[in-house]
């Protein structure tokens, strides 16, 4: 939801030094490259930079391709062609890995090339990185979803499944926590791609959580895998897919496999399906419910956390300074100031570091039973977030007033009112 | 998301009138009314109100139950026996009429009930009404959300189908258009339960959606039904159920039927899932994708549109004041006042004239194909929902640089990044 925001702080940082004659965005990266399509950021009116900082979704475009080590020995021989000496590209881990292979072609050539690797991953997943852009707004949605969805269920109680992004590591599920402002309040349950999950001790959670509160909110990463690393997704997929009977079998499409061997995960609903069918073969609960957050967690228009538009510009800014001051090269990093308020700082590290590794949350913000997340965890993510709107619930003043005239079970209906 | 304010400009009016001595709110609706739980409302502190109306979710707690005859005779026992002189039932078109058959009841034993029923429901399918407390909130949800999506579909090409609330009526999944900020924009193709939906017609539109603009974003309600009126959530739900083969029918638990005869449309992503295997069926597309908006579109956090807020509080109060003004009793509703600037006031109508009732979406709102929204629309939504965040593109700036260097297809990845 802030990438552009990078792409701005870069393109203004740059338009301040003299040494930079031209700034080209590729469309839709690495494709845009091969394609010969770039966009002339110094001809973007300073007012449409603006705007265009504050809209979600890549303005030049993306695309999901991890480029080979072929294709980075085409984006370098691009470069000769073109005389490009400074080579700025936004993204994850795969981002840094090639950026990295290119640095690498490069330097045997001896040819002169500053490239930065500038980071933005709303998985929050980067080595070296006390968080990355894109996390703090991504979990700005997740808590104000959750937060909203607890007191939904509150209202009429029943088990609620939530199934957030995060294919290699459970940051943005984690996030889920900050929807807590008291202590009955869900998430009750978080599951994370870092603790290996189980069918048999989920339907234990739940149950007895159901139990305990009467209602049940469970946050789960689409990156849960069982004890061999397999996702749960993957395995949703392919049981639903071995009980179709044949000629039947692409009624919902055959489960996908990309290019990277990687299954689709967002963009369909079958996880959640798949686990409110598990919980409905093991618990008595009238209502069972689930939804997959989808894209809106990284695109919904609007939500931009303060911190998260501030760093975001700044790591474009920073690149641009650092790409400027010397014979350097690196992925830009996101440190945090040691101490109760919070501070960040951004640092160069080399390409290397970051590139195609995944970093995961480390154990001491995961309870031991591997159900939930720790407390220290808000102290972590709150600033990252910024402040939630406030609600506040009638509980307490609960006055019990009249004699019954009937418990029996009402039935239920489903709409949305 | 707006029901408290209604809630509490309820609460905040009664204390005003001196004939009113105390009042209670019941929890889960009328099941609070059969089990005797309430709470006493004057008791709630002030600031409290004040939280408790930008909460979402109903603070008093909600049921799925559309009460039946014996159900209102019971709740009118209950009230005789209590004293209970006036009776404000928050809801829909289920509530009215519950409203309206107790109202029927106290006329005929001579007992002075005053019954009002006050407008809430996110489906905006109330007659009588211009629009309802809820729509304007759930409508900015929806439409922030298809503005980012279509920025992403547009950053990534493909196709996206977007799964939005609305059983009855697609006045939700119509506000999707205000996403739109210039021609090009997404969603490009809308469908309501007001149209008969098939499968092959649907295809064609997208497919020809696709050729033109190289992307597709559709906007389609969860209550789309066939020619004969059958919901095509249930059809996609059976159709599912009858492709697993014998003993493996449970994998994603039967589809469900309430005892009302509705099939769960919510809380599940089986029909974006159809959709998209029927997409993937007819439309040579790299990436197609679905996402189910589901509960956040009726209780995220933090969404409640000003204009909607300001009319839920407004609704509440005015129930009070038609209650104290004379022996009346019936629906307050919204109207709209004539004329280019948004304004509206409350009215008084029987009881009857909404109960039970649903009003669609009229055809002067829909396109002639059936498969989109008129312009004219956004006259009648945007004061509703408010100013949406502005964002920006970059394509009438593109500049095509450089000779491309290689075309050849990219494989897709699908991580968040």
């Amino acid at each position: 939801m802030v990438i552009n925001q990078t792409l701005v702080g870069i393109v203004e940082e740059a338009m301040r030094r003299h040494e930079i004659e031209q700034l080209l965005g590729a469309r839709h990266g690495v494709s845009g490259i091969f394609n010969g399509e770039y966009v002339d950021l110094f001809r973007v009116p300073k007012e449409r930079l603006e705007e265009i900082a504050v809209t979600p979704g890549a303005a030049l475009g993306s695309v999901r391709h991890k480029p080979k080590e072929e294709d980075c020995r085409r984006i370098f021989e691009q470069f000769k062609k073109q005389g490009i000496r400074y080579f700025f590209y936004i993204g994850g881990d795969d981002s840094a890995l090639a950026a990295h292979i290119i640095n690498e072609m490069a330097k045997e050539e001896h040819y002169e090339l500053r490239i930065f690797h500038v980071p933005k991953t709303i998985d929050n997943n980067l080595e070296e990185n006390d968080h990355t852009p894109g996390f703090g707004s991504a979990a700005r949605y997740v808590a104000c979803a959750v937060r909203g969805d607890d007191l939904d269920n509150r209202s009429i109680p029943g088990i609620k499944v939530d199934v957030i992004m995060g294919r290699d590591a459970g940051w943005l599920t984690a996030a889920s926590i900050l929807a807590r402002q008291t202590e009955t309040d869900g998430p009750h349950l978080v599951y994370l791609p870092e603790v290996p999950f189980t069918i048999k001790q989920f339907q234990k959670d739940v149950k007895e959580t159901y139990a305990r509160y009467g209602r049940c909110l469970v946050a789960v990463s689409e990156g849960i895998r069982d004890a061999d690393g397999k996702l749960w997704a993957q395995t949703a997929g392919e049981e639903l897919y071995e009980a179709l009977k044949d000629g039947q079998k692409e009624l919902l499409g055959k489960p996908k496999k990309d290019a990277f061997g990687h299954f689709q995960l967002s963009g369909t609903g079958i996880l959640a399906d798949y686990l409110t069918g598990r919980i409905k073969d093991a618990v008595d609960a009238g209502r069972v419910r689930g939804d997959t957050f989808g894209y809106p967690q990284r695109s919904f228009t609007g939500m931009q956390s303060p911190a998260d538009a501030r760093e975001a510009r700044e790591v474009g800014r920073d690149a641009v300074r650092y790409a400027t001051v010397g014979d350097v090269d690196g992925s830009v990093t996101i440190k945090r100031v040691r101490g109760r308020k919070y501070e960040m700082y951004t640092d160069l590290v080399p390409l290397e570091a970051v590139a195609g590794k995944n970093r995961e949350v480390p154990k001491e913000y995961i309870s031991p039973g591997g159900n939930n997340i720790q407390e220290s965890f808000f102290d972590y993510a709150r600033p990252l977030v910024g402040d939630l709107p406030k609600t506040a619930v009638l509980d307490a003043l609960l006055l019990s007033y009249a004699s019954p005239l009937l418990t029996g079970d009402l039935p239920e209906t489903s709409d949305n009112d």
